[in-house]
């Protein structure tokens, strides 16, 4: 089964990681004991290949009998189409981050239900994206601050998000990953190139204080994906293929 | 000059209370400076006269000629238009709180550019209320967590949000308070008499560890005024009437 969200539903409350295992652990309402499934983040800037990788994850779990949704972010629920309005027709950069926060909170929730159903999900930018994206956008302010605005986002998540198991950082040269996008020259606000730049170390910075992130970085994205999927393996509990 | 705004509009970038300071004291792109509005934030329950209050601050103000803006929160706003309708349906507590944050985030820009222009600003709820309403919401959840949602929710604020000049808390009997606005025995989410005798002692919890606010406990609305107007002759710097 592979699934496409078009908006959150179902409700599980307000979940921990940690409340999700006791949850699964216990059987909720006393019900039996259910399979938790996990959740695998693709992270990385536009171009890096991350819907291609998640794509070949996802075929890969099925092939296995893994029961798999694919999801994104921002999402197709109320909140998510907002963002992409406001982010098109600019917005304050907090407005922003909260409204990324927002759609992500309905997003744990809609993710919860499923993986106490069993399924893993795949999830195509997740809350790193966020500390990478909007955390580098509030850096320049931030300097006079003494306070680091990346650090900040990832601290914000930590009552409520579900820590994935694995989340995936592809990393590559950015004018690749511009003239795959086909955006090389463009100057939206998202893929101006010195921005992506800064946006690409924060994600490197964060992936080395952040538990469970490999980062990948092969100008082969074939390698990328062999890569991804021993990882996988390892996680199913298989030898690395 | 009396206005309700209907969307944010105007960007000043995004400013700290401090950095609105420094700003002002500077006098923005070399031009000259500017006298610095200030916020008044009236906070309680639905029913205790916040409304009533802000009217009368607000007619003072102007009859010492002080130009004043009356404004709200959730705004009429894109953010703001969504949290009613999301709010009404149902939707993930957090959700709900970072969609108030980033409603906010975007009035913040919005009354910081007006207070550049000298205007004075009375707002009907500000962050006190979102700590107050969600962090009530999430007390429960978080009990067993040891932390603090209401805590929480003002320290996600301190990096971006101006803070008041005055704010004005507005305590009352919850039973008085549900009569004004005709819901007593009604029972949706934010008008329960449990969840309401909640929010109102975390409005006061947050009034003893925040700094410039003023409680007002008083059966008579007019002696209510009357206080008020006294401390924002205070603000004026002219002695009490």
């Amino acid at each position: 089964m592979m699934q496409r969200h078009d908006a959150p539903e179902g409700d599980v409350g307000s979940l921990s990681s940690e409340d999700i295992d006791e949850l699964l652990a216990a059987g909720e309402d006393g019900g039996p004991m259910v399979p938790r499934g996990k959740i695998i983040a693709l992270e990385g800037i536009d171009g890096t290949g991350k819907s291609h990788v998640s794509q070949r994850v996802v075929e890969h779990l099925e092939a296995r009998e893994v029961s798999t949704i694919i999801t994104s972010e921002p999402t197709e629920g109320a909140v998510g189409r907002l963002i992409k309005r406001v982010t098109e027709e600019g917005v304050d950069p907090y407005t922003e981050l909260f409204l990324f926060m927002a759609d992500r909170a309905d997003h744990v929730q809609w993710m919860a239900a499923r993986m106490r159903e069993g399924n893993w999900i795949v999830c195509d930018r997740y809350a790193m994206s966020s500390a990478a994206y909007q955390g580098t956008y509030l850096e320049e302010e931030w300097e006079t601050k003494g306070r680091d605005p990346v650090a900040w986002i990832m601290e914000m998540h930590r009552p409520w998000w579900i820590a994935p198991d694995l989340t995936v950082l592809i990393v590559d040269d950015i004018d690749r990953c511009l003239d795959r996008v086909g955006k090389r020259g463009q100057a939206t606000k998202f893929e101006r190139r010195d921005y992506l730049e800064r946006v690409q170390a924060n994600y490197l910075r964060i992936a080395e204080t952040t538990d469970g992130v490999v980062v990948v970085d092969d100008p082969d994205l074939e390698d990328i994906v062999v890569a991804v999927l021993g990882r996988v393996e390892a996680m199913l509990g298989r030898s690395k293929v």
